[in-house]
């Protein structure tokens, strides 16, 4: 590591396979900070824009491949990972992949290219195309995989956004993108249904939503009780509002929804669970334990 | 309205029917800010502690109220409430109800205080009681209903908490407060989901909590984007990833839960809803349309 040296080489060249819409945005951040890039895309003509911009082009990914150490890739699904790296050597090369898909994937895909030769991580892109090149946007990229790898290139992969190295288990990467996006998924869910029940009101939207955005900012922070519950084993630390009470608290939240016309399909499976605890004793705990009961 | 005028009146004497945690609580902040304050309670002996501070108490309900101009209620629930006031002479009495309820409830209460000739306003309490009495905590309770009685008294419903006033239809506190309760039951339900998936991982959940909190925080002015498509109309304004992307990265997410051996329970309502507003040709929209499908 060199964090305190004074960076006096030139910016590392690399190649990137797969110029979708965030592959096209990489490309031009690491272009725009001077990155030799050799690009290859599935449809050639993707890569025209880029090559006004500096871009090499390769005719295969093979070819694409053999220009650099440092290899990213950026493709539609593990299917075409495969497809592209068919012919290509891999002996010494660095292959970061930040193709979207599960940990299984990642840990699979790892496995293969350490037995052709190449050093692996895998990224999960934790941002949209307009937070590529914004470090003021917050986005980042988990990795994990090789440590040295990671080590090896920090510099060039900070370039699109912050980077996040969580692990020598390649499977990582995508197992925290993922669950972040989980609850995402969860936290629309919610949003959803609270549109729902003041949309039809003569309620000004555009002055309720800071509101909601409000009380979700200052309930975001339920992670971090949650994890020390889940460390401890002890539910009943973090508790405010106790299962019970909580469970209780649903009848006024069900019947609303019936009154003001709403469906409370998005809400009801985490109710029920949140029954099933309180029926097997937990009531004087917070809702983590409800974590247990979503084990097959 | 005095706002600009130096305050020279004393703390104004009030009534509140209702001594569990949250009543208890309000009575604790209000004696303490010098309020005169007569409680009562079903259950004489949780007024006790509050007589050591200076609280007076009254023998029957009825009796509270006639104590005084300003009542409020923190009860159970409506039965106690209609049970509370039955005897009660609410002529020229401003009515402040905090008891949980829905909408349809304040706006019946409201109508039955106004027959009665009592002023009403109907209150959500954002807040759990350790909030209460502490500013800094962020706090507060929604109030709608009588605007002439919320000016009248705003000065003594902010000593426990912050007040926000969002309209005449009385309803409107218990509305916004069950959507907020809504939207974060969907949040810890995303929570849960995004606990299960690593938690069996050799993964450090005091490490990952706050990385899931900061994107939960991140993703929050969802709501603000999600409010002005809704009230333009247009939901392809807010879109950074559309509709068709987001279905093909569930994909992801539930071949991950299965992976991890955990139920998807939770985020499939929410999913089939997106899939079917993409089947229904709205590929290129944000997920803001999928709230028309939650309406009966």
């Amino acid at each position: 590591m060199t964090d305190n040296a004074p960076q006096k080489t030139s910016p590392t060249p690399l190649t990137l396979l797969g110029l979708g819409a965030m592959g096209t945005t990489l490309a031009r951040t690491w272009l725009a900070a001077g990155h030799p890039l050799t690009v290859w895309n599935r449809t050639p003509a993707r890569a025209e824009p880029l090559v006004a911009h500096g871009a090499r082009t390769a005719p295969t990914a093979a070819e694409a491949v053999a220009a650099n150490e440092l290899v990213v890739l950026c493709l539609l699904d593990d299917a075409s990972v495969e497809e592209a790296l068919a012919d290509a050597d891999l002996t010494g090369k660095d292959l970061v992949d930040l193709t979207t898909g599960t940990p299984a994937r990642a840990r699979a895909r790892a496995a293969w290219a350490r037995e052709r030769g190449a050093r692996f991580l895998d990224g999960g892109i934790m941002a949209v195309p307009p937070m590529i090149g914004a470090p003021e946007s917050g986005g980042y990229v988990f990795y994990s995989g090789s440590p040295a790898a990671f080590d090896a290139h920090r510099q060039t992969l900070t370039v699109p956004a912050g980077a996040r190295y969580v692990g020598e288990d390649p499977g990582f990467a995508a197992l925290q993108d993922v669950a972040l996006l989980s609850a995402m998924t969860g936290m629309f869910a919610g949003l959803s249904h609270a549109f729902a029940l003041v949309r039809k009101e003569d309620i000004d939207l555009l002055e309720f939503a800071p509101l909601l955005a409000e009380w979700l900012v200052a309930m975001a922070p339920a992670a971090q009780t949650t994890a020390g519950e889940l460390t401890s084993g002890d539910y009943t630390t973090g508790v405010v509002s106790n299962l019970a009470m909580m469970v209780a608290g649903n009848t006024t939240l069900l019947r609303t929804a019936e009154e003001q016309g709403v469906s409370s399909e998005l809400l009801l499976p985490f109710m029920d669970l949140m029954e099933r605890r309180l029926k097997d004793g937990h009531g004087d705990e917070s809702t983590t334990g409800v974590i247990e009961l979503l084990h097959r």
